[in-house]
């Protein structure tokens, strides 16, 4: 198949067709998706990103839905980047985030895109990130990145979010265990959905009173209550991001946080390329030289390492020669 | 904390608080680590490596301690590591995999280890896997991973193991969609527990079905049923394992499989090695400085990136003068 190259006019204009390829490129690594992600950088950094998590079942896609028809009123033009990190075990969470509003999916100002893992599971917070960069280039002033709560995942979309928000329900009673398990380091604040259900004032208090527990030097999170699928709390949880924005704004915080994001991006790609480099020149053939010693445990795997890296050097000294 | 060092003659006696305290290092990615890795490596590749996964409830927790107790009567000794990569919002599984069987826990001849996220998500199954190892170098001659499958998880247990086992439920009814979703690599078989319930024939049969339609080339996976609480199935699992066993013993598949899992180490190694390397002599420097420009969108990562790996190169060169 012969692979047509991205019109970037088209992209940073925000051509829904363009954008959905762009994205298409990055989820499936395709050849030009380096190529691509270096030439919408120049672009990137003008969308505002949030990232939305939480246990499946907790209502994050019509938040997600809710939020993005406020900002639609206001305007702005939102980005959605729904990813599903859980594997076909866990079940019903990738089919219910497909179950979307039309109203929001119809407007020509969203734009959504869902990553699921579909077998092959490496990666995908990454591919998520690199999306928001691509939707971020074409225009969009919001971009959010909604993610199940299954382990590494919610922490990657974290750290490529600006503000992070966490969703819990009344009877997912895990509040005080999330609490405690380091979940404080990523929520800039909670939102308590499905707050008309019995239990939530109870829920609602268990995590203030773990909040006023820890210190918080210059930005505490609360909780806010909401019930999305009536469409309440939609325009607090629109302000309380707003406020958390601002907060960020003061003394450089923001920038701090966005430097630290494209510093790794950075340590990334080195890290891709010293592998490429590395894993050329005959070094491949010697780790399967030494394949049979490591089988008979008569080399172990650092000293395997240690030869091969130590090779590496020797050819970059040699190749003064040439 | 002055740190003991590690006693190798009693650990590979395997003398229990001295296996204890070595998976303890691994896991805390503590400084005696890696040469703790290196000094057992010699021991290691003795003991055969179960794969234990499925979804949350599915029962994972009594197929192993069943299984271990099945082997403790055939006078093998077995080393169980338990690992929960779930995040504390989807709960229950943690707890749950403590509620074990005494009469195995008190076996001195099975040696049981949980590992948990704890809030530190990251590269929780590569220390499984160098667990196995400590268990593995300790004596133990059948080690077991379980494994929740929550996504990535499961793949990585499935490659540190000699043969997988996936325990589905009847009313996980997710079988179908797990089938579709790439578990077919993973899965060597399939355990149906709790096969008492209502649905299981049904289960069971879709899962043939679709197990009957995909082309094998030389091992078919099949399911077996099991009431684990009720100690049903055990022998046939244990059974089935022997028989994978076997298979994979024939042309050399077991071996290849090692050489692979021993190749991947030394490309870890080696990768880390380089960071290493690299990030020294003022190349942090350098990329602190490009911060701004970054920022600016004056530069884009690859640019730095190349700039910076440009730099490595041009030193390693250098160095011939010294």
């Amino acid at each position: 198949m012969p692979r047509e190259p991205i019109d970037y006019d088209r992209l940073f204009h925000g051509d829904r067709i363009t954008v959905a390829r762009a994205i298409t490129a990055v989820e499936n690594d395709d050849l030009i998706a380096p190529e691509l992600l270096d030439r919408i950088f120049p672009r990137t950094g003008r969308s505002y990103r949030i990232g939305i998590t939480g246990p499946p079942g907790a209502g994050k896609s019509t938040i997600t839905n809710r939020l993005a028809a406020f900002y639609r009123t206001t305007g702005l033009r939102v980005g959605i980047i729904a990813v599903d990190p859980t594997s076909p075990f866990t079940g019903g969470a990738l089919l219910g985030d497909r179950v979307r509003m039309t109203d929001v999916e119809m407007d020509d100002g969203v734009f959504i895109r869902s990553m699921a893992s579909r077998g092959s599971l490496g990666g995908l917070s990454k591919k998520a990130a690199e999306a928001a960069d691509v939707l971020d280039a074409s225009g969009a002033d919001v971009v959010i990145l909604e993610t199940v709560g299954v382990g590494q995942s919610e922490l990657d979309i974290a750290g490529a979010a600006d503000t992070t928000v966490v969703v819990l329900v009344p009877e997912s009673g895990d509040s005080i265990q999330a609490m405690k398990a380091g979940l404080m380091e990523i929520a800039d604040f909670f939102v308590m959905n499905k707050a008309d259900r019995a239990g939530s004032d109870q829920a609602v208090m268990s995590i203030n009173m773990i909040l006023a527990m820890k210190p918080h030097a210059e930005w505490t999170p609360t909780v806010l209550k909401a019930v999305a699928s009536e469409n309440k709390g939609t325009k607090e949880l629109a302000r309380k991001i707003d406020e958390h924005r601002k907060f960020l704004e003061v003394d450089g915080r923001l920038d701090a946080k966005r430097r630290r994001r494209v510093e790794k991006r950075v340590r990334e790609l080195v890290a891709d390329r010293l592998r490429v480099d590395f894993w050329l020149s005959g070094r491949e053939k010697i780790l399967a030289e030494r394949s049979d010693g490591l089988m008979a445990r008569d080399v172990t795997p650092y000293e395997v390492a240690a030869e091969l890296v130590e090779h590496f050097h020797r050819e970059r000294k040699d190749q003064r020669h040439e």
